[in-house]
């Protein structure tokens, strides 16, 4: 993926612009989230790899010089293009990494044009997978050690963005995705029960059991609420006491009241000696119902969670910026009401627990670890694309380092980090002089 | 895309049990949306055309199989795979028209492991595109006949969303996009103007106003609230009073009080005889915000609806299902808590305004005319893949049919489609026979 053209007109005219005009000296972009969305006690970085692809495959193939001159481009603006790649530097905060408001999640330093052109891919891939991770974090720690299953793939926006969600929650600590092509694709456990279909596909819904079980032996979850689940609970009994395979056997319930099914469906199996049947929920499930049905004590052994995770239902985006913050060696920043950002490239420091995280200057030397490390340099990969465990590791690490406050799955409280005493002295000189001479009349 | 591992797990199992049980006979499924979200009053039909493209590749590759193998699938069911193709038939509302709760999308027969294996993808790209083809129609009809510029490349769930996003917000009357890409693949307008970075990027504010002046002197939108909007106003006024190029200029608001700020922007402009100077606003924007912005009068002439349009950040999913209606020439149905569904192959008689539209068989012929079309026969297009116009003509016309009260961005009454009496009858008879038998013992 050349991805000349996965931009916005706005960034080829830019940068187009700054060739023209032979700008080419560095720029630092920094890409960081405002503000967490409500209910959100902290993020989970994610989509780095994916940007890191991106930069370095980052070029225009004749096709696309083409259609940009079709569309208004000149031929210098053209030859100008044709020889461009990515030849920056990034720093970026590992993928699984817990992140707060206004923490740099990414920093790309090239020559401007270079950096503006990749602004839209750099923001897409980081919003929409630290979106996604960030929701199925919270599944699974409502589930509170139960495993969940990522059910998502028919109602994500796409199959692209499935195939981020099988990634980024197996990442949280999913157990496993429903999702074949991204099991195969990323080395994950694939997973799946039965459709109602496949009942109704049989005059009698036991029938449907006994076909699945003679065909899968080793694993099955018969699916009992097409009908009337109390009946289906019966015709799963019925058949295991009847065939007495030795496989492993659960019951899946996908509607209604799943609490009272599921103690229901708990009694009837241990009063005919089926203990050993485990109990599947899914249906609609999110972080607040899971929480619910955890609280409640239902004996529920699984969980499926599908739609509601996979599009981030109660607020799938993040309020993401790629900032402008150094120009030619000068700090800049804007003062758009609201959206003002700090100049300079960062970093943040994270101390033990309890601590707050320091966002500073990247020049700066405060206690604590640095969350952003040197990933990219002269537009190349500084390691390759690291295996998915690492990510969960590091999420599993940061993940014991957050209060219990930001854990929470409602009203939970984010920690905020706090801005170093050198980033604050040089946010108020650059806003002082963009104060004094950024508006003045042109000579 | 041979696709055969886009799919669920469980869809793989089912089809290969079907596959050894030699049940070959015509499964029917039908897609819908068994209710709408809050705040929207009609949904627009989109993702028939990547349903059918994905259709007719549909197939498994040698790869796919030895990854099926190495999950625990028989060399029986891989050699069965291996020469499975889509052979059916496919009924579907064309892209562009309005359709409402329970009324089917689309309905596949064929073969029923074939039929299986496709729900997945067929959900997915209905059920997301459809999902932003709704959201992107109130966008329109909020702007209230001003153009609409789709910004959302940014913040979508992935690039393919967001090629998605360019396209079905053409599909209902967007003036252009800001992704290049789409803009090329689609044959849409590329649209764009300048970021905060571009103005940072110099000194002065108003040099960099007039250096992109001059690199692009046929049309410019300055971007003025980088600092100070009043004051980014007068520097552009400075500026096309100094150089009176012939051009067509704009500004552009993005944060702060757009409604105030426009009208501010409006009085300068005029004031300093640049009547022709178009005013254009972004940040943040949804039909919500520009309904207001309509109502309130402002002098806006175009707006930049970005994120909250492109992820339908109010409601990012419609709850879609693909149910099994017939199999083998018998009607089926699921009685599941709050998700039961109709039997039968249907069709769907829309008549003139202020009539129901009548959900019935598809073998009735009732007034009005049907919205479901035969596309796909044997497994292949009936007809080309349909120019996007011919979409945005049909959902042109269907926004006419629709009541005043549909289309209010807030507080929408959606009109609800009858059930004819001949399903209703089908209907009573399948759910009389599947309590008479499908949960009693087996023999």
């Amino acid at each position: 993926m050349p991805g000349g053209l996965k931009t916005d007109l706005y960034e080829l005219k830019m940068a187009a612009s700054y060739l023209r005009r032979r700008m080419v000296a560095d720029a630092t972009f920094s890409l960081f989230v405002r503000r967490l969305p409500r209910d959100r006690g902290y993020l989970v970085a994610a989509g780095l790899e994916d940007c890191l692809d991106f930069l370095e495959g980052f070029g225009f193939e004749s096709e696309d010089l083409e259609y940009l001159g079709s569309i208004g481009f000149g031929s210098a603006d053209l030859d100008a293009f044709r020889s461009l790649h990515f030849t920056g530097e990034v720093w970026a905060v590992p993928e699984g990494r817990v992140v707060l408001a206004n923490e740099p999640l990414l920093e790309v330093t090239a020559p401007i044009a270079e950096a503006q052109l990749v602004e839209t891919a750099m923001l897409n891939f980081v919003s929409y997978q630290t979106t996604l991770a960030s929701k199925a974090a919270r599944c699974r720690v409502a589930a509170g050690g139960g495993p969940v299953i990522d059910f998502a793939y028919r109602r994500t926006h796409g199959l692209e963005a499935a195939s981020s969600v099988a990634r980024v929650s197996a990442m949280v600590g999913f157990a496993g995705t429903s999702n074949v092509e991204a099991a195969r694709h990323w080395g994950l456990t694939a997973s799946g029960t039965m459709a109602h279909s496949y009942i109704e596909a049989f005059e009698r819904e036991e029938d449907a059991y006994a076909s699945f079980a003679a065909d899968f032996p080793d694993q099955v979850t018969f699916l009992v609420d097409t009908y009337d689940p109390v009946e289906g609970i019966r015709g799963v009994i019925r058949l295991l006491q009847r065939t007495r395979h030795p496989g492993r056997y659960g019951v899946r319930l996908d509607s209604g009241d799943l609490q009272a099914l599921a103690r229901t469906a708990r009694a009837m199996l241990d009063g005919a000696g089926l203990q050993e049947v485990s109990i599947f929920a899914s249906g609609g499930l999110d972080e607040y119902s899971v929480e619910g049905l955890v609280r409640s004590g239902a004996p529920i052994d699984a969980y499926g969670v599908g739609t509601r995770m996979g599009v981030a239902a109660d607020h799938p985006y993040v309020d993401t910026a790629y900032k402008l913050v150094a120009f030619d060696g000068r700090p800049v920043m804007k003062l758009s009401a609201g959206k003002t950002n700090l100049p300079g490239a960062k970093q943040v420091f994270r101390d033990e627990p309890g601590r707050r995280d320091v966002i500073s200057l990247r020049s700066e030397k405060n206690p604590g670890s640095p969350l952003l490390e040197r990933v990219m340099h002269q537009g190349r990969r500084l390691r390759p694309r690291p295996a998915l465990a690492l990510a969960r590791a590091r999420f599993e690490s940061d993940l014991a380092w957050l209060p219990e406050s930001a854990l929470r799955i409602r009203g939970p409280r984010a920690p905020l980090a706090r801005v170093s005493e050198e980033l604050n002295r040089l946010s108020q000189r650059t806003l002082e002089r963009i104060r004094r001479h950024s508006q003045e009349p042109s000579a």
